[in-house]
């Protein structure tokens, strides 16, 4: 049995990994942690696990929260992260983090970035990426993993191993994202007030959204080879899911029918990665860790369409999958 | 006073149309027709009318229309428009066609495209595409006028001009659109059922829409030069609106800052065209005939963002702007 | 011309207003204020106004405020708006209120219900309501209108002709209302959070909502009787409509299609009301004045449905309304 | 190993019904029948259970389908039903019926609601109605149980526990209703059209809906006392949940505080009631088997909220906590 343990257990991807945990023959929750100074039962944070789950939250202390807990999942801010996931690493508690801390390959371009301090650069660029359809043997080994981001995860999954393969070109790569109101938390904020996105849709973070350096450095890292990639979100008004329309180059004699085959044929043992003839739509896969592939060729292109469910396969089912790979369990335990 | 009929007024876009008219100081509505042999009440069909037209939906008789009617919107499905269309413009009436009958520039583009029949063959490639923003002079002397497709509004308005001008390149253009469910009309569908599209978004058409060579062929028309586009759209959980994400190259020395610059100065004078600095979103423009742009570098590229409402600019507001045109009114009349 | 100003003009009842004054041809807006210390453009605080109101928000200076507006729209939170009331009533302007602060009939009960002080109450018990359909002849005369609340227009119009003639129970009268988020404002919190309301329904103020002494008084007002109501209010994921189900006891020998002859036959010269024979749902109304009724039999009680748009009917429409009266206009100019 | 089937696969009961079996650690899908005469795989009519269910669906065959089923889930319409019931129950199969068939009293009763033939009039009245918190022992035994509707069982559990204790006056008791749209079914219809029931609320069936005579017949039944109850369902904007407004007279000197007690200890034991001090809303049980309850004094009357989610403690999770009562598992399994 696995005891795991919640660092920031308020938020949207904090609940999901509970419920998620809750259905993991072995794994239990034994600390959920948050920044208030007061302990509060997890019920009155999240009123639908009345019931279903009784723990209180308390605050982070790293000698109590070490002793007890196996597995941490540390659901921090960027930039707080990095101190929490160093402590806890120190004492022998495997982590995954689900900030963007440990995702980027240096220092230099998280500080570039993210434009914010890191309290344990000696880490960086030796975290493994917790994709565990493309970084399988360095999770398992891995005392810290990096939690991957919810686009980069709807992104890399269908590129990477066409960029490594050489069946499109590296350069002028479009991904365009759409995404459910949850994936910008659970801070009330004007832009996700109900009536400011209901019934509108939006572009944001154009040309600055911090996903896409990520999302270009884990192709380069896992491929070897570097890309170009431009990278825009869209905020639509539905709660979860993520659809990433990507638009590639093929290679030279390369078709859209010879890059679903080949997708098809890298993912055939990859239980949560769906290549389908169907064009996907994000309600197929929500609640669940599945990302779903189509190709189509529009003219001279290539387009692919990829979703997920960002709280699932972009966040809280990834980290549970992560988990499972480190822990020597099937990779699907809890997650079908 | 202009007497306005609708042909075909039982769907979205001829209630947007009424709606409009009932505003308008120098039209009044005259004629409503439906396929339906029965007479109802407009209030029937359409219940928010009650006590705002007193009229009945009768049986299209082209006598009867043709003697009342001034000014003849049809809104009938494609392929079955042009017959009407041909019948009203022979006996004076001038006519603006919501269909894509057309729309392109002949025969053989609509055979390959609508795979169907044309009734009215010889009037194609002579009738003007009704953006009064660019084809101001033809709308003004047209008897047959083809209203603009949704989804090339939306791209039409910011690429043609950029084209003549030379400040993108002319091929590799990825047109990304986003749109609300009232855009694929009233009839009942699976996919349109609202547990099937409500929290979930999907691509659709994918390398097939029919808007795509609408799209290239405008923008040709207008400014001269073929282009070649990519045009993918998505269904989103809202009822109305429709945001363009467009990724252009910039011809060189061009960056994004020359070109919305340009943009905003190609239409100082057009009064339904806001070039904005802030994002825009579909919110702000719904209800409204306005079209919102805005520019962003992404790496190398260029997006640009536009907004209209799928309803309005995109259909029964871009109809009124150019009865307005034609009749020699200002273009604004009962649209601000 | 009336030369209105709107004294709190960042929300979403301002905007509707001011959507609405720039249709109306016999009013202006002169100016517009917020409590920032910093003047801004409108079209800043309202994106979808540009191009469409060249106007700065500024500080509220009374002086300058009465010497330039003939009809005031003060839109301030309950229990501040009274004070700038009492000001530029004083000041000879005529102000339409749409805060609570002169709905209810003394200042004791006042005070009971929204427990704060009150800046002007000698003018408690003397301002109109404003509902025209009940109360015209007093807000013709007034110089100080409350104009009503959301909740209640959907109630009042409905009970009070029906309590006043008799023909139902005055007591055990139970109002189910369905509101859009909207009418919670537009300042971001957790129960408005898109993620927290969308897809989900919650019932609030059960038993505590302010409106509900509201309903009673203003029917007790009207029709002289006492009434017992009780008002529960439920939050629904849409943005704009009030739907109220309103379950009464039939006097004696009373059915529900006598009770709907006379709503009809009460309601036939008010240009608003609208009694249906089908159902109503709050689509119909949007973005209009109209209250639609529909009354049915449901075992021995009969439900009243009664819908509206709460941003109109609800707010601003009902304010211009007032004003049309209150300036001698037909009632319905820029409103139909 | 319980061998299930699912008579009529198609719908989103069934396939609510196939994701909590695939979670069943003591039951596996043997069987999946539609009316359709070709086969097809459940994944091209549900595409989200691509690689997670290979099962072809195909035409339903007694013989075959009693042979290779212990336990069968009949989700067809009423009036269909119960023909399929009677087989398969003769054959010495288990059968949890989803629609109306045998949830009344009498033939007589199923023929004045429904209006319709019925196949297996005589084990009307003998079925038992299956809401194991209430009707435990009957369900052990049954071969046939007749599956709650979806608003009946918000209503029936809060109401018939104070019925028979004499809390409440069994008169006058008005449930109103609030339902996303998936409790309509999964076939397209012009009123559950996406952009006519988005932003949106309507009543419906209003004095007419078959739920209101189940309600009452099932409280009588098992609290021995007949009850009035006034049912009025509501269409919002949204796929899934259910809200009941329960507005009840207390018996003479109880209140809301005992009345919630009493609530809370008669279902101290039932797993899947949670009476809470909170209000609830329907996301709380999104995706679960719980009713949330709570009770408020509004006025001299007493609301009681539940809430439900429609699919599961309204459909599916019910038919499945039968099915382990029905089978001698813990109730939970699967459920929680």
């Amino acid at each position: 049995m696995i005891r795991t343990g919640i660092v920031g257990a308020t938020g949207y991807t904090a609940l999901e990994l509970i419920l998620i945990l809750l259905r993991h023959p072995d794994a239990r929750i034994t600390r959920l942690t948050s920044r208030s100074p007061e302990s509060q039962s997890i019920a009155d944070v999240h009123p639908c696990l009345r019931n279903r789950l009784d723990l209180d939250i308390t605050s982070y202390d790293p000698d109590d929260f070490s002793e007890n807990v196996d597995c941490a999942f540390c659901c921090l801010p960027h930039a707080a992260s990095s101190a929490v996931v160093r402590e806890l690493a120190g004492r022998g508690v495997r982590v995954i983090d689900f900030s963007a801390d440990y995702r980027l390959n240096s220092l230099e371009d998280f500080t570039s970035v993210y434009q914010a301090e890191h309290a344990d650069p000696n880490r960086l660029g030796k975290v493994p990426y917790g994709l565990p359809e493309l970084f399988r043997p360095q999770i398992e080994a891995a005392d810290v993993i990096a939690n991957p981001g919810c686009f980069p995860t709807s992104a890399i999954l269908p590129l990477a191993p066409l960029v490594r393969e050489g069946l499109i070109r590296t350069s002028d790569i479009v991904i365009d994202s759409k995404t459910g109101v949850s994936g910008a938390g659970r801070t009330p904020k004007p832009a996700f007030h109900f009536p400011e996105c209901n019934e509108s849709v939006a572009a944001y973070g154009v040309g600055t959204h911090r996903h896409g350096p990520e999302i270009a450095q884990i192709i380069e890292r896992w491929s070897g080879k570097p890309v170009e990639c431009l990278f825009v979100p869209h905020l639509i008004p539905m709660t979860r899911g993520i659809l990433s329309t990507i638009y590639v180059h093929p290679a030279e004699n390369q078709t859209s029918d010879g890059i679903a085959r080949f997708l098809a044929d890298f993912y055939r043992n990859s239980p949560f990665v769906r290549c389908t003839d169907q064009l996907p739509q994000t309600a197929n896969v929500s609640g669940t860790n599945f990302c779903d592939l189509a190709v189509r060729q529009v003219g001279n292109r290539v387009a692919i369409i990829s979703v997920i469910d960002n709280l699932v396969k972009g966040a809280s089912g990834a980290a549970v999958q992560n988990m499972n790979v480190a822990f020597g369990l099937p990779e699907t335990v809890a997650l079908r």
